[in-house]
């Protein structure tokens, strides 16, 4: 399975060293405070982003919700389209990271861990009052293709989780748990399309019941033999 | 079948007549201009929406794709989020009307009109080269539940869309093509969340493949019996 990249791709650093002893005074990059703001940046990018969108997230309502002062943020990231693309990286690694430590640990069967998963899945959004979806879905919707560099991390991100529901969907087969007249990869692209619409569906409604459709319905009804 | 009102639920209109005669100088409401005005502010407004997003379109660029001196918008809706409203009750009649006269036309099976009027939907996805998705999905992915009117609106269009594929699928059951152990209601509201799900992943990849799957693994394979 490819693995999205822990780092993010680019990163800016800056170095104040005295011209005679070429003493180093302050190096952005590996300063603590640096990489402490730069993560409180992308934390509270997502919290933004996931209720306003791209286009309705300012750079200035970041900078506000963490205290910094405007006009230092091109210090961290050169631009908003890559610090978007930057803070997606690192919101689907955070699930993924989260997922695989799941599905490591469990002693269910394939198909109940994938089941578990979503089921965690439908606990944490019910949590946020039903009015977040997933980042990657909503940044898809709005803006696609017109930001290159956001579109390379939204498109990495899907891969990736599909990946690992095609690696679960093809062990319940083996298991003889999912239908087999159908790759798992092509079952797997169902379940996320199935999954991300069901969660546009959700922001419309405000209830968790399209998600839970599709554990009951789909994963357990259509899918389970 | 519930039908939406083919007229926008509410409507702005003035009338300049002589205080001492009573008799009509102008007439906004009933002004073909006024009418064609509308349409046309209304025909900009899906095609900036498609691309930019809910909060990616100003006002002004509607008002200059129709040559609408600036500030007479609000003679024609009384805010953003009215004329938006408005707009997404249009762009879903339209489609319901053309669905609707291709269902009532359809000499095929109940099963392949549904299948026939996904892959009209393909075809213009791929016409508009990949680029806009479902103006429901994609301002339910960006707004949600955030403003009231265009929620109303989107909830009413999938509820009069989700009505009609309900209806295929449950004359498509009574025919025995398609599985009848869910009720059709829960297969169709599956259908719909596939596709928007996979209209999300057509704008990422640039391309219908993730809409063919819903046509050919979904309804192909997962339905039909």
């Amino acid at each position: 399975m490819p693995k999205i990249a822990k780092q993010p791709v680019w990163q800016v650093s800056w170095q104040l060293t005295f011209k005679t002893t070429g003493r180093t005074l302050l190096d952005m990059k590996n300063s603590a405070k640096a990489q402490d703001t730069r993560s409180a940046l992308i934390e509270a990018g997502i919290e933004q982003l996931s209720n306003y969108g791209y286009h309705g997230t300012g750079i200035k309502q970041i900078l506000d919700a963490v205290n910094v002062p405007k006009g230092s943020f091109y210090n961290y990231f050169p631009s908003k389209e890559a610090f978007v693309a930057d803070l997606l990286t690192h919101y689907i690694q955070s699930h993924l990271d989260e997922q695989d430590a799941f599905t490591a640990n469990s002693r269910a069967s394939p198909l109940n861990t994938l089941r578990q998963l979503f089921q965690k899945g439908i606990e944490r959004y019910e949590a946020q009052g039903c009015q977040q979806g997933c980042l990657i879905g909503c940044l898809a919707a709005e803006i696609g293709s017109t930001k290159g560099l956001c579109q390379n991390a939204m498109k990495a991100a899907a891969h990736a989780w599909e990946e690992r529901i095609t690696t679960l969907i093809e062990q319940a087969q083996q298991q003889g748990e999912v239908r087999q007249d159908l790759p798992a990869a092509a079952l797997a692209r169902l379940v996320w399309s199935c999954w991300e619409g069901a969660l546009l569906r959700m922001k419309l409604e405000g209830k968790v019941d399209p998600l839970q459709d599709v554990i009951d319905h789909f994963i357990d009804r259509l899918l389970a033999v």
